[in-house]
This record gives structure tokens, C-alpha cells and sequence, in this order.
């Protein structure tokens, strides 16, 4: 391997950790427990799951890895806050789209080069990234398993 | 910057940004805040800052940067959880480990090229690193910054 293709190998496999501990944790919840608050008045932990789900389904088109798989998810899990939506939808449909979208982002990960990885993101302009080669496809890719992180500290309070 | 330039300076953003949300996180609240917890019988906020600043200090030696300067952090925030310890140290003190470790961290990340990240940490034997690539220094950014990043996704539960 190249020094490159080290640098994005030790990147995927940060996000695939990182991916595989929150599979794990939210697959094996009942629905019951995904009901359980991560701490007094905050996120439940079926929202969480929810959330990180919507948040990776948008890194398919940002990554140019095509069009999104649950963009229904956005009203419940982006735009508003937990408990804002009367109905969430159900464990089953969550851990589908959950599984899809991972699916789509490890099949999109594996065709890029190296050099793909520095391209821009979908969601900046040529203009601007002229300016700002560091807002590329490998920052999405740290900046949202940074996310993930954030989020499995959080669920964890509430799963164990 | 060459493309393996433009990676390593993605994922020092990354930490960097990780960083500054923590460190306004916990220099701003009081000595009577940072003994909230994050949820009920979780780590308290104090527990998690000392953490944080140990287990920077342990990269120190891990990235080939000099000797460790908060040894004595590992037996409190390390080695057992919050409330097995009597005393804690201070606030300041901990503020004052936190900087310190943070500030020789950014130093030693200058001096650093691409090529030197790739280069094997102090934890893992030749023998071993010439089989596993991936356990290089790069690889301990990473999984550091989502470290930071999975306590911080606790804090803020605390700290809002």
C-alpha cells in the first residue's frame, strides 16, 4: 500500500469499529429498551438510532455515492428534536434502513482511490473548495464517525 | 500540500475541533459544576476531564513526544472509576495537566511529517508492526479524537 491508501485504511477502519460497537449495541435492544432515555429528559435511545441512521443515509449523496435511501427519516430525526413527532418509526424499519444504508456506504468506501478522498463533497462549492481544500470527502468521512463516537458515548449510559 | 499532506491535515482539524469543544466545555464551568454527573451514577464531569487529560498524556510517550507529565493521573482516572478515590485532584490542577499535556501534544503534531504517522507507535513491537501496518501513529490520532469525542457526547449531557 501506499502511504495514502495507509492513511484512508487506518480512516475505514476507525469507521468500521466505530460502526460495528453501535450495531451491536442497538441491534440487540428490545423495543422496550429503545425506549430508555440516555439520561433525564434526553434523547431516547430509539432517536439516537434513528438519528445516526438519517445522518449516514445523507453521506451517500454527499459522497457521491447516490441518491438517499430514507430521506422520511429527516422530519423525526434531524429537523426535530426527540419526542417532537408523535410517532417514530418502528425498530424493524430503523434497523432496515440502518442496515441498507451502512451496506451502501461500505460498497461506496471501497470504490474510491485514495485521491477520491481529497475530491470535494457534494455540499461545497467549487469555489469555495478551491479556498478550502480541507472540506473534502475524507473530512465527512472522520467528521461523521467523530459523530458516531459522540452519540455511542451517550447511548452507552443507557444500553448497559 | 501532497494528497498524503492534505489527509494527515484533515484529521488534525478533526482533533483540533474536538479539542477546543471539550476544553470550552470544562474551563467554563464551576468547581461545584464539574461534580454533576452525566447521568445518574455515571462519571462525573471531573472524573471525565481528568480521564481525558491522562489518557492524552499517555500519547505523549505512545507518539515518541518525551515523557509523560501527570503519571500520577493514571491510578485515579485510569486504572479505576470515579468514586474509588477519595480525594480528586483540584480543579486547577486538572486544568492546569489539561493544558499542558494538550499544548505538548500540538507541539510534537508540527514536528511530524505524512511519513512519520505511518511510522509505528511505542506500544506495538517491530515484529508485530511489520504485520499489522495499521497500528501505526496515524491510527492513534484517530481513535483519540473519537475518544474525545464519545466523553464529550456524555459531558454535554451534564453540562448544558
Amino acid at each position: 500500500m501506499t502511504n495514502e491508501e495507509l492513511l484512508v485504511a487506518v480512516a475505514l477502519s476507525a469507521w468500521k469499529t466505530n460502526l460495528e460497537r453501535a450495531d451491536k449495541l442497538f441491534t440487540n435492544l428490545s423495543a422496550g429498551e429503545l425506549l430508555k432515555e440516555v439520561a433525564p429528559g434526553k434523547n431516547r435511545l430509539i432517536y439516537l438510532w434513528g438519528h445516526l441512521t438519517a445522518v449516514h443515509d445523507r453521506m451517500l449523496p454527499l459522497l457521491g455515492f447516490g441518491e438517499r435511501l430514507c430521506p422520511e427519516f429527516d422530519p423525526v430525526f434531524i429537523s426535530n428534536p426527540d419526542r417532537a413527532t408523535a410517532e417514530l418509526p418502528s425498530a424493524e424499519k430503523i434497523k432496515s434502513a440502518w442496515e441498507k444504508v451502512n451496506a451502501g456506504l461500505g460498497l461506496g468506501f471501497e470504490r474510491l482511490s485514495a485521491a477520491d478522498w481529497l475530491k470535494k463533497h457534494a455540499s461545497v462549492s467549487a469555489e469555495d473548495f478551491a479556498k478550502e481544500p480541507l472540506r473534502n470527502r475524507f473530512a465527512i468521512l472522520l467528521s461523521r464517525t467523530n459523530h458516531l463516537s459522540y452519540h455511542l458515548g451517550q447511548a452507552v449510559l443507557a444500553a448497559k
